[in-house]
């Protein structure tokens, strides 16, 4: 899904850029992104959308880095335009395909991957479109470090489902909640997209794996 | 959870072993169930209760092996009188507790086991109690052939999470569903049981598991 442009858009990635809020170049950080980040630990948020739960988490984890790849330019805007003055220098922003996240973190170089409310893709021929194809989950499992985790979060019983076939094939399963908004978790951040669902009484599902290398 | 204690209950049993439908000394039967019940493939329903999906499921693949275990004597007497006349050779009953199934089958003997709507014991406290404690979860894959499969099925969210990932350490996880019924499935048996979560529209939870040895 491809976000009609916005007049700003430009604007605003010009001046994040210029405030190293979003990396122009993140091949050059690779490798280097705990010390560009100040940071022992490395969360990526594949597919940072319009960035709520980007912006609440790198808030609310303020001594843990954060990288949030998001691939559409408008939306990415988005994000960043609400990122302004509000996430300190532990979060940064990538606008790119994530096909190309090797070019940019090294084996066992990140210690969380986050897919938050990822695109569904429901239609089965578009299921290779999805951020949980047997293919990324093995760049996932090089990427982490061993022990590492990946947190997915989804409303949609499909696409929750099928990650969790393809991705018990790489990882062991850490924990797994079918209903999560059914009790408090202040340590997870809800965005408004999120919200709807709640709101709906539609059930929210979450799973965390751990990297066994 | 003992069941009150019925008069008919010891008639049902005496008759039911004279039928060869309730197995007095499992043991007798290690490593030949296959011969005894004339099949190639073998099912083994742990905690069968009152006997609804094990019947449905022995009379649904006729061409199985079925063998139900039921520790409660009362529980497995109402299982037993429903299952006179009504299944056929295939299907047979153990009563007693499965803490001893190793006696009762050979290593890699089993092609699939059932866990329906277990007990979910659902205080912590408890937990040791469940069909899904880590040490059951080494007793299965022992028992099971390579490839072969646990199918489990509940309406308890807890019971359900907990098991994912205890099951998650020794087998595949083949396939699962967070709203089973939200589908027609054919293939499987809802029980009186389950009928009455559908009826109050609660999500049935499934899951299948691989064996990989």
């Amino acid at each position: 899904m491809r976000a009609r442009k916005k007049p700003w858009t430009q604007e605003v990635l010009q001046e994040a850029m210029e405030q190293d809020l979003l990396i122009k170049e993140p091949e050059q950080l690779k490798g280097k992104w705990k010390k560009h980040l100040q940071t022992n630990s490395l969360h990526v948020e594949i597919g940072s959308g319009k960035g709520d739960y980007f912006v609440g988490m790198s808030s609310l984890y303020p001594e843990e880095g954060w990288v949030g790849i998001e691939k559409d330019s408008v939306i990415a805007g988005y994000a960043l335009r609400k990122s302004f003055g509000v996430i300190g220098n532990n979060g940064k922003f990538i606008n790119d395909d994530t096909i190309k996240i090797d070019l940019w973190f090294n084996e066992n170089e990140i210690d969380v991957i986050h897919l938050n409310f990822s695109d569904p893709w429901p239609k089965k021929a578009h299921h290779k479109r999805r951020l949980t194809t047997p293919s990324f989950g093995q760049t996932y499992q090089t990427l982490l470090k061993n022990g590492g985790q990946i947190i997915l979060k989804s409303d949609n019983q499909q696409f929750f489902e099928d990650s969790l076939v393809v991705l018990s094939k790489s990882f062991e399963l850490e924990d797994i909640w079918v209903d999560f908004r059914s009790k408090e978790h202040p340590e997870d951040i809800i965005s408004e997209y999120e919200q709807r669902f709640i709101d709906l009484g539609q059930p929210i599902y979450r799973s965390i794996w751990r990297n066994r290398k």
